[in-house]
C-alpha cells in the first residue's frame, strides 16, 4: 500500500509535467541499461509505471508504440515478456547519457557564433542549423561543438562575450524553462525519501524525478551551462536531482523482480 | 609650359575620380600643416590648383564654401590672402594622418561583432553603429576599436574567424571600392616622375596621388586592413602611393614661393 507519504512525493513530481507514457518507459529502460540493453519484464514495468498512476491499458500502447518506432523490442518468456532497448534506441540513450547523469560541464567545448550568407532564406536558415544553436538575430546564432557542417559559405567567429544582456540570456534559456526547472529543484529538495526497505517507492520516485530532469534537459543543448551564470535555473535543478540519483540508487532487476513477487504474494 | 608628360600623368591620376574642389584644398592644407596649420598664399594655392585645370573662380567658390564650414581661415597680407586650417580643421586632418601616411597596420586593434537588441529598429541600429562598422547582416556588425558607446543591450563578442567568406569579403571592400583601389595603384605606378628641378610639377603629382589616395581611403574604417589578406587592392594601392610620396617629398614652402616666383616672372 502507497504510503501517504509517497503519494506527497509522486504529487511533488508530477507538478513538474505530464507524464508521456512512451517517454516513461525510455527512462526505465535507459537507466536500467548502464552498459548494455538489459531486459526488463512486463509485470516489473507495469508495477513500477503502475504506482505512478499509469494504467495496464496505457503501458501497452506505449509498448506498441516503441516497437513499432524501432525503440524496443519484445521477447516472449514463459507467459511474460520481457522488453529492451534495440541497439538504435540503446545507442540514442547512450549518448545522451553524459548529460542526463554528469554533474560536470565540459567547459572547454568551443563556442561559436555562425552568421547565415545572405543568399539563404530564413527556412533554409532554420533547416541548416542544428538544433541545439541558439539564435539572436535571424540570420544569426550561437552553436556550440563543430560549426563545419554550416558549410563554407557561414560567417563563422569564435564566440566570446564578456557579459550577456538579459535579452540573449531569455534566448539560452526562456521563462517557460527557467520556471520548469526552479520548480524541478525545488520539489527534487522537498522530497521525503522512503526507508531502505521501501525498494519499489524508493525506485519509482528515482525514476520520476529522473525523468522530469531528462525530459527538460534534452529540450537544449549544451550552451546555456556554457554561457550562463554556473548557479542558472537548469544547474540548480541538476544538482537537486543528483542529489536525489545518488541517495535513492538504482537497484538491481533480481530485486525488483523479487519486490514484484513480494507484491504479489509470490 | 607643361610637358607632354605631365599632363599623361595628370590624366592618369585624373582618371581615378573627379577631383571636389574644396576636398582637394583640404589635402593641400593638410600636407603642408605636419606639424601645425601653416600659412599658404592664395596665390601658391592658385598655382597648385591651376595646374589640375581647376579654374580660379572654382578655387574662390571652394575657399569660401570652406570658410563658411569652419574648416579653414584667411589672413590678408598685402595685395594677396593666405589661408590656413583652423584648430577644429587641423585637429581633423591631423586625427587621419596616421592612416593617409602610414605604411604599418596596427593588427592589435581589437575586432567586435555587434548584434542588436530585438527591441532596436533597423534604422535605430543603423543611427547607433560607427560610420566604419561593417554589416553581415541587418542586425549584426563587425567593428574595431571600442564598442562601449553601443550600450549594455548589445551582444558583443570578440571576432575571430578562420576564413571569411566572398560576401563577408564584398561587405568589407565591395566591387567599386576594390576597382578604385586598383586603378589607384596601376596609375600611381605607371607615373613618369619628373625630374629634381621640375618643382611644380613634381609637388602637383604628390598632391593629386595623395588625394586620390585619401579620398578612398576616408570611406572606410580599419576593417578592410585588419580582415583582407595583406594583398588586398586597398593595401597594394596603399604601397604604391607611398612609393610616389616617397620619391616625390613635400616640398618647402619657401621653395614653392620661390617657383611661383618664377613662374610669374617674379
Amino acid at each position: 500500500m502507497p504510503l501517504p507519504d509517497f503519494q506527497k512525493n509522486l504529487d511533488r513530481l508530477l507538478d513538474c509535467g505530464q507524464l508521456k507514457v512512451w517517454s516513461m518507459v525510455v527512462t526505465v529502460l535507459g537507466d536500467f541499461s548502464e552498459n548494455r540493453p538489459v531486459r526488463i519484464s512486463g509485470r516489473v514495468l507495469d508495477l513500477l509505471v503502475g504506482r505512478l498512476g499509469i494504467t495496464n491499458q496505457a503501458l501497452r500502447v506505449a509498448l506498441h508504440r516503441l516497437r513499432r518506432d524501432g525503440w524496443i523490442e519484445a521477447e516472449k518468456e514463459g507467459r511474460t515478456s520481457n522488453y529492451f532497448l534495440t541497439e538504435r534506441g540503446w545507442s540514442m540513450t547512450r549518448a545522451v547519457r553524459p548529460i542526463i547523469y554528469g554533474d560536470a560541464v565540459d567547459r572547454s567545448a568551443p563556442v561559436w557564433m555562425a552568421i547565415a550568407p545572405p543568399q539563404l532564406s530564413a527556412a533554409e536558415i532554420s533547416d541548416a542549423l542544428p538544433g541545439d544553436a541558439v539564435t539572436v538575430s535571424n540570420r544569426t546564432a550561437i552553436l556550440a561543438g563543430s560549426p563545419d557542417p554550416l558549410g563554407p559559405d557561414w560567417l563563422i567567429t569564435d564566440f566570446s562575450a564578456t557579459g550577456l544582456p538579459g535579452w540573449v540570456q531569455s534566448q539560452l534559456c526562456g521563462d517557460e524553462l527557467r520556471a520548469a526547472y526552479t520548480l524541478l529543484a525545488r520539489q527534487a529538495r522537498a522530497l521525503t525519501l522512503p526507508p531502505e526497505a521501501d525498494l519499489l517507492d524508493r525506485t519509482v520516485l528515482r525514476l520520476l524525478t529522473l525523468h522530469q530532469w531528462r525530459r527538460l534537459r534534452l529540450r537544449h543543448g549544451p550552451l546555456p551551462d556554457l554561457l550562463l551564470p554556473p548557479d542558472w535555473a537548469g544547474a540548480q535543478a541538476r544538482q537537486a536531482v543528483l542529489e536525489v540519483l545518488s541517495a535513492l540508487p538504482r537497484p538491481s532487476l533480481a530485486d525488483l523482480q523479487a519486490a514484484y513477487e513480494r507484491e504479489n504474494g509470490g
